[in-house]
């Protein structure tokens, strides 16, 4: 089992969140499956403060270059690798997801989904490999499948607006707790609200920890 | 119980070591302990890309700004934290324990510790309160209580140089598995060797669950 970890930068409000991260990478380690971080090339689309929460104007980081701190050094660019080299693809949340993988931050239902990352979401879909979304990245999924009339059912947690959006791409929502995740047999699709929802990392980590289980047993045998 | 967590940036070659940070976090919360990060305030010593491994000359970026990333914004200035404020601290390895909180990846036994990290350690030492060490940052304590004579059992996993200046320094070493911890009940010390030593994501938070639960047992009643 090789799964494929796309990380956003480091930081929940520029990049990835830190600790949905690594509580993907724990549990993928945990289970015994082999796993790689890739990332987009290319700026992020700001840097925030996180001390502040305010973006800092002038600022330039890298995606790749900061999901590095994440991944210790071993992270792939995201151009280079393809449905091939994987059995499952899980994105982690952040507003990394909303702002650098896709513009949904900015332009909500009506948001753009970065060039491979699209690509790579189609690519495991259609080759009926499984895909985790975690806190808001199921946004991704909504747009991508979505659009294509494929209807991918959905969790956010129960955030009225987000799960709107998801449902005017053409995804579907379902209601849940942030230690729970929500599966799309069809699809082979698997969320979990992580910190849209969840009040601490004990939870956060627990409700990744069941949608990786979940995920690893939708890899086709 | 109030637990003080000690960070010192947000990635492993300049700051704290994401996934042992994470680790400690999620412990914590798991075992309802309260608790708050913290980090100084003040320039990095560098700023490393951990894409190349290498430091990137000119750069500045802020110890407490960036330790906000692991923590969500919600991180004090250690110059505002006394013992009186904790039961207990935990000091997460990475570099930065190692560039920020002390001077040891240039100075080894000789290295000087960050006023208020020694102020703290010798506060909450006085205070007969446990402290959590983890990866490098058993150094902090060899170099503060091995000065004066406390002589510190700690571990580092089994690496050799780093061993033999924690006895330099006056400590005593003890060699570790990445799962298990070090604990020394006369100066309520609990260290564990994480990324000194471990292979993966699951063996250093194995290793760090094991060191919290016993740090958290340490605490006065």
């Amino acid at each position: 089992m090789k799964v494929a970890v796309v990380l956003s930068g480091c930081g929940h409000l520029d990049g990835s969140e830190i600790t949905e991260a690594v509580s993907v990478l724990v549990a993928l380690d945990r289970a015994g499956a082999d796993y790689f971080c890739c990332a987009p090339h290319g700026e992020q689309h700001e840097v925030v403060d996180h001390l502040r929460g305010e973006a800092v104007p002038g600022k330039v980081r890298y995606v790749l270059t900061e999901s590095a701190r994440i991944a210790r050094g071993r992270v792939r660019d995201l151009g280079e690798v393809s449905a091939g080299d994987l059995d499952a693809l899980v994105f982690p949340g952040g507003f990394g997801a909303a702002k650098n993988l896709s513009s949904f931050a900015l332009d909500g239902a009506a948001c753009g989904v970065q060039a491979d990352v699209e690509r790579l979401i189609l690519e495991t879909h259609g080759a009926r490999r499984p895909i985790g979304l975690i806190c808001i990245a199921p946004v991704l999924a909504a747009r991508v499948l979505g659009a294509r009339g494929h209807s991918p059912l959905l969790t956010i947690g129960h955030d009225a607006q987000t799960a709107a959006a998801i449902e005017a791409m053409g995804g579907r929502h379902q209601d849940c707790a942030a230690t729970e995740c929500v599966v799309d047999e069809q699809n082979r699709l698997v969320s979990t609200p992580a910190y849209m929802l969840g009040r601490g990392p004990a939870e956060v980590f627990g409700g990744i920890g069941r949608c990786i289980e979940t995920l690893l047993r939708l890899i086709p045998r």
